[in-house]
């Protein structure tokens, strides 16, 4: 094993390591978080490994990182079958499974401008039926419109 | 050793190597590559480990890709410190040090929209000198617009 790849895979004293993300979405995972690279977390990343449940996966480390629930909760949505571990002092404190819900209530917008949830005069929160979890498909509560994993994505790259 | 480790830390049969990328600015070099994860590319990265040289770095490995090397010198702007290594079965074949010249051509266009490289009719290709590599500054050889590195990054951030 090479010096480098000692940094690589050193175990983290303290941090989140992020397990079953599809492959290719880790850098999407990273804009959920808002890491671009200039906040200085230590981060160990692998994209594209083979997964014998997902077929390709990406696995992450983050140091000195803890997660909020909104951050799992937006995680869900683009790696539905994410494992997070909270590790505390070289110990798994914490193993959580994402779970998507079967309605989404606040944490995106409708796609419709037209939609009600995008008026501000009205006290509506925008929300939305699961309709698919792998690829996500999401259906808006009040117009119908749906919103495709892309959109998602999408959201969350505007809002980082 | 975890078996996710081991996952990180293998030996690449073929492909690229990229070390002493100042810390934080991996993401920046994969749009370079114009890797955003859909590609399949199997990737292996550290962001922001103690280095000696740099402070901070960031070390990247991709797997079957070897670098342009239009690619090397837009890498060359934001890391102008970088080693860039191309295995090949399991060897390395090619040791690289990018290098930013003392004058960049047509890798970038002037921020300025009045700049004469900027006119459509004018068959003059846009030309900067370098004047600081760390943190990257250029000035315009036409028009004298500075150009900052995170100008570099945006228009990077663009074309991919």
């Amino acid at each position: 094993m090479t010096k480098l790849d000692e940094l690589i895979v050193r175990r983290i004293r303290n941090g989140t390591v992020i397990d079953h993300i599809p492959g290719g979405q880790s850098l999407n995972v990273l804009k959920i978080l808002g890491i671009r690279g200039g906040e200085g977390y230590t981060v160990a990343m692998v994209m594209n490994v083979d997964s014998r449940r997902l077929g390709k996966k990406d696995i992450m480390k983050i140091e000195e990182r803890e997660l909020a629930p909104t951050e799992v909760d937006r995680i869900a949505l683009i790696a539905p079958e994410a494992t997070i571990n909270t590790v505390k002092n070289y110990r798994v404190t914490k193993k959580m499974k994402v779970k998507l819900p079967d309605e989404i209530k606040g944490i995106l917008n409708c796609t419709n401008p037209n939609c009600v949830s995008n008026k501000y005069r009205e006290p509506v929160k925008p929300s939305f039926i699961v309709a698919s979890r792998t690829p996500t498909l999401l259906i808006c509560k009040y117009c119908g419109t749906y919103i495709t994993h892309d959109e998602v994505v999408a959201q969350y790259a505007l809002a980082g």
